[in-house]
């Protein structure tokens, strides 16, 4: 065994990526998988098929997860936690930064070295140069494996926090899968008027680009803390959302998407924040 | 009075950016404000001031609408009915497509040329290489005042339906909206861990950035119809949505702009459509 011997868990689509793309750099890779077939293409180019769990950790140094979810990784790992003791554990399953920790804590009483990762690409792009992934967790183990994962994508690793590779994937995804249901409300508004998507989106998208870096003034704001700019308020906005949302269904369409925001500015509104600048919205989304 | 005649309704911040603007390019330019200290300005610069509605519409051949809302201008017009007759009214208040519909029907009754405006601009921008203003409603209306509409931004005519600038303006407002909360979502997720808005945001719109052409993706499949692409799935997307909002409530942020994705989601699995292309989720919006 030496530091070039890679176990890959999990043949799905990115676990299936992520091995081939071990093999080709030159890695000595061990692959398993529950349905025993999906081994069978990385056999024939080079791997190793191990027929168990345990098999396959002992066959190398390092051991990256790509199963299906939290649930199955703590199933699996459970079974071989005395093999997998200082090894490194490489876990690119999507989990929550709580599930994250959790992984972590398992594998600090276990002696197993353990980097928690997110994946910021699809399949078809590891390896490639777009390819980003984000990592957390034990800063030594990450640099000693850092050369493997090189090999993935872009590796950025985030901070000793093993929840804060997830936190940031979790957040920058959910700003992207905001701005998709922007398109998606532009779309649906004006079909209702006999306009193409792929005209809707063809502007919603030059009109996106020109406003996307006024998110660097809504940082200031945030930031500032004292929501006083002078900027667009509070009660500006929610007459804006308002006639936003009285269009969507004037329309036909469901403001379903827009609604939360009036939400959050009403609420804003009736603990007198009116003349505020509208980012304080983020005060009413943080728990206390 | 020649087609150079030029009437301003309204001097707020965008009323008194658009009677400038005008005055600067060399039109005879009467202003009317509810406040008549507001004039004042305008006045010294060089308009003239009109001390009613209707001896401001008496002064020009084109009346531009910048009033504060759709009340105010049916208020207002309704007042000058008789005098406006034979005129043509640019309005460019912020209304629903309804509103805008409305007083063109109202405008036509009366025999009133009559375009409806939609001002994609901030004041500041009013005359500027940035500034770009919807147009929709008569069309050989719209040619006529063309050449003014011109000086105050890039002028767009959208088409005969008088609703359609502000519908545009309305869908494309939308998707700038949950852009704008995709940045406050990640910025709140990032803040639990004490990241700064600046550096979320900075990471954030370099992320948006890549995605963004990801929507003319998007559109093709609802142009499609048939949801059946086999790209990223209804399930696929339950299962991702429902991981986002625990990352989010986890940190102690509530994910309440992320749960209507979700709901529409669910819909659609109940519907049995968990095997469709996410994009499907447009027919749920879209109220039959």
């Amino acid at each position: 065994m030496s530091a070039n011997t890679v176990s890959v868990l999990g043949l799905g689509a990115m676990g299936s990526a992520v091995a081939a793309r071990l093999r080709e750099t030159g890695h000595a890779t061990t692959v398993w998988n529950r349905t025993a077939a999906k081994s069978e293409p990385h056999v024939q180019a080079g791997a190793q098929a191990a027929a168990t769990v345990a098999e396959a950790v002992r066959a190398s140094d390092t051991v990256i997860v790509v199963l299906l979810d939290h649930a199955s990784v703590r199933e699996h790992l459970d079974q071989v936690a005395a093999d997998l003791k200082g090894r490194t554990v490489v876990n690119l399953v999507t989990t929550t930064p709580n599930q994250a920790r959790e992984t972590a804590a398992w594998a600090a009483e276990h002696g197993i070295a353990y980097v928690d990762g997110a994946i910021m690409a699809v399949p078809a792009m590891i390896g490639g140069p777009a390819a980003r992934l984000l990592y957390s967790g034990d800063r030594p183990a990450f640099d000693a494996v850092r050369p493997v994962l090189e090999t993935l994508g872009a590796a950025e690793y985030t901070g000793e926090d093993p929840g804060l590779a997830s936190l940031k994937d979790m957040a920058l995804l959910s700003a992207m899968d905001l701005m998709f249901l922007g398109y998606v409300q532009a779309i649906a508004m004006m079909r209702t008027v006999g306009v193409p998507a792929a005209d809707t989106a063809k502007e919603t998208e030059a009109w996106l680009a020109a406003m996307l870096p006024s998110g660097r003034h809504l940082a200031a704001i945030v930031d500032g803390g004292t929501y006083d700019t002078g900027g667009q308020s509070v009660d500006f906005d929610r007459f804006g959302i308002r006639s936003l949302i009285a269009a969507s269904r004037e329309q036909g369409v469901r403001a379903d998407l827009l609604e939360p925001h009036q939400k959050l500015l009403e609420e804003l509104a009736a603990t007198g924040h009116g003349d505020s600048d509208w980012p304080r919205v983020i005060e009413r989304l943080t728990i206390h």
